[in-house]
């Protein structure tokens, strides 16, 4: 599995890099970022994956995510994920809308025509891309991750994080989607992607499979209390019970004033990454 | 002098506006950016003026500078004008080029034709937006301002610095044009705007004004040696001779590995606005 750099550059006493390499998950290109802190010859330094929302590619948050000053300090890679597979061939919503298809591939294997063939993105974000980091980073070690993300990416947090709870020693997530199965962006793509059948849908819904038992580490959220999607798509007070009900260690905070926007994860990422390091160094 | 307000978003503990307003200076609209701290109420914080480089608005430094947290942290208000006047009927490169024209007013009221009507932005960075702000922002406080820039935007902070002394209790600068009588760059802009008469350019170079005698309270220069226009256009040397021969105290930082980008100013804006903290609070 070669990689291909499409760029690196130094930022904050570290390299930010972008590569490419052709996905045999999706069928497609993929392009992902990654940050390495400066660090002596044969250290291993903790990675923290970051996962994306609706519309985003690996760069929104490289660019406005501010977090490689905090990466740097505390010695831990960050890496970031697209969130769709895209190119020719790639089939997309109907309506071209933004919460379905390109951008929006939901941290989910559909099962559905047409999206099985190349929208895998929970195989690729589980399997392929730590694989093909492990092969190709040297300085990344993978018996020390945590992941994090925003919106659509925050469901991905938690539901990769709670699927594989050996693998993650934390968790943490900014405005996620907490029950997919119960608002209307989780119910378009769940529905598209997997089917009508809701069973199938139960894997990939945070207060669902806490429910199931499944548990993380430790969690930490951070959800705006002036975000437009917060009553209709987020619901974090179903998260709040669903943590509350199972007994999961979990700190959810409500921040006063902020929106869903990079203006609000830029103010708390740095704060993610040393809760994270702290946990990861432990 | 009204403004109207496009956006406000609550990040770092503070305020991230947008706003726009009718120039008069330009006849044309402009759109600027104010990060205001919280504060207490009836508190005047100082002002620190950002300029920024060839094709920017207003928007880029906001997204990708990484400064508010520092901001909010040292109390400073963060402001960061347009470029160039914009809009229908103002004039461009007649080749549509990036270094000239829109995105690229170089800090100059211009005098010649057809440029001299709306290419005012010297005196929209020096007198209206200055008047403006006093009558709209309460909490900042213009007896203490200090001013940053990259690139055509260091060249802009050097040389208003410079014609201002008594205003900006200390200058810094990301990258700068030094000399832009000297370079590429410099001699497209201040031919077209200015006309072929070369004294007519002496005011809007940082090293001639420095070997006319002016000079800044304290002055701070990051360059990246990796920059790809160091050697053509930005000639950080000359600025280093020319502070040398003048007596300006100055301290000019070549940062290894370091290129032109947001990845490089982000890694030092933090660290310019602790600077001109301690010296707006002195």
């Amino acid at each position: 599995m070669p990689i291909e750099t499409l760029s690196t550059t130094r930022s904050h006493g570290g390299t930010q890099g972008v590569y490419k390499h052709a996905s045999t998950v999706t069928g497609t290109d993929m392009t992902f970022a990654v940050f390495v802190p400066d660090h002596e010859p044969g250290a291993k330094l903790p990675v923290l994956w970051y996962l994306s929302g609706l519309t985003c590619t690996h760069a929104n948050v490289m660019e406005k995510g501010e977090y490689r000053a905090a990466c740097a300090k505390h010695g831990v890679i960050f890496i970031a994920p697209d969130t769709s597979p895209r190119g020719e061939g790639v089939p997309d919503d109907p309506d071209a809308a933004w919460d379905f298809g390109l951008g929006a591939g939901f941290y989910v294997d559909a099962t559905e025509e047409p999206w099985a063939k190349n929208y895998r993105m929970r195989s690729y974000v589980e399997d392929e891309l730590p694989s093909l980091v492990l092969r190709n980073f040297a300085s990344a070690d993978l018996t020390r991750q945590a992941i994090t993300g925003h919106s659509m990416g925050g469901h991905g947090a938690l539901t990769i994080g709670l699927r594989n709870q050996d693998r993650f020693r934390s968790v943490s997530a900014f405005s996620p989607i907490v029950a997919p199965q119960q608002c209307p962006w989780g119910e378009k793509a769940l529905g598209n992607y997997l089917g009508e059948n809701r069973e199938n849908w139960r894997a990939y819904d945070a207060c669902t499979l806490l429910s199931m038992g499944l548990r993380v580490p430790d969690l930490l959220v951070d959800q705006g209390e002036a975000d437009n999607f917060l009553a209709e798509q987020l619901k974090t007070h179903l998260l709040v019970e669903a943590c509350e009900a199972a007994g999961q260690k979990a700190e959810i905070r409500m921040q006063p004033g902020y929106d869903h926007s990079y203006y609000f994860i830029s103010t708390f990422l740095a704060e993610h990454v040393a809760w994270h390091a702290e946990r990861l160094k432990a």
